[in-house]
């Protein structure tokens, strides 16, 4: 499949990668084309990625991917170009980490609203599926790192959209028994403020390593 | 042990009733004693078991425990009066869910404070412990409704505290091995924003009897 990539940092190298690894073809995107690190990226991922701006990202994509912060995400979609993101399934990845005032980090938006459905509001035949912010990059595209069963969250409003995500973490190697589908994307925002407790978890167990198990009983 | 539980509701009434099952006295105190919940509570709860205002609760009790809504916790510590309290155990089971604009709730503090750092904050010389409001009242008390294994978090600032309240997590049936030290208690920000995901997390499987489990990598 073509994916449009958009974000040049760790995540979006590692799921970049990934995606390469499976014979997509990648597009990674930012401010302008020729960024250094998507350059180098180009160099080193494999037969299928190129990069281009943040547009050229978005319209050669059949999928869309947000790897940006989540707090410059609407400027980064804005880029984009609605046009280059019609009747798309983006896959929004990102949290809206703060930590300009220090560690931990705060959110730059939450309780009453989330960076999900920020993106469906302002977009709304985009098909927003947000998944994999709940673990570090290197956990969304090798779970086993993290252990044998853990969860895996995803939610939004198309359903045929979730179809197709499940899909592509069932190809990263996460198990369909351990994919949780959590409904609209107003659950973005749970999924989101999580992440504050994720920080948390990082910092007792010093790994980036880790996720949560749902468990219910009989 | 004496102990003042601080709350009618579901979670004070089951959390007493078990404290009373292992033979510690429990007060539960309310705005005015004669609380009708509170009366019919000591009725059933066993020997140990009685009742009073917010004030008679938190003098009695060796160890406090808050079991009041978190978006009214400061009034009632309030009404329990800051010498009642001194340099005694708080445990702060509480959420601050707002439901007033309807289902799911919002927080009425979170990301930049918490009710755990509200009440710290307002009593330096109370230990204030943080834990058990990640899951509902019944796996509080019965963590083996949830499943075999799954994590409990715990954070404050004071150690000693943090050792008395493991001992009464382990005496309700939480293996030493599933209590997780978060730190200090700012970490109560994360424990506080996770429950708006444990609401997506019970609208999505349809039970309370849930929790999840921390797994990390080898």
């Amino acid at each position: 499949m073509r994916i449009g990539l958009l974000g040049t940092g760790m995540v979006g190298q590692t799921l970049g990668r990934k995606l390469v690894s499976l014979d997509h073809e990648v597009r990674m995107g930012s401010r302008q084309a020729g960024n250094e690190k998507a350059v180098a990226w180009v160099e080193t991922a494999g037969v299928g990625a190129s990069e281009g701006s943040f547009a050229d990202a978005a319209e050669f994509g059949e999928l869309v991917i947000n790897a940006t912060g989540g707090s410059v995400t609407m400027d980064v979609l804005a880029a984009a170009g609605v046009h280059n993101l019609a009747g798309k399934v983006l896959v929004d990845v990102s949290n809206p980490l703060d930590a300009s005032g220090g560690m931990p980090p705060i959110l730059s938006v939450s309780n009453t609203d989330s960076v999900g459905e920020q993106i469906q509001r302002a977009y709304p035949d985009v098909k927003v599926v947000k998944t994999l912010n709940t673990v570090n990059c290197e956990v969304m595209v090798t779970p086993s790192l993290a252990g044998e069963s853990h969860t895996m969250f995803l939610c939004g409003n198309d359903d045929g959209a979730k179809a197709e995500v499940r899909r592509l973490l069932e190809s990263f190697g996460w198990p369909p028994s351990d994919l949780l589908d959590l409904g609209d994307i107003s659950s973005a925002r749970g999924m989101e403020m999580y992440v504050t407790l994720w920080v948390r978890l990082w910092m007792a167990t010093g790994t980036g390593h880790l996720n949560v198990k749902l468990v219910t009983g009989p």
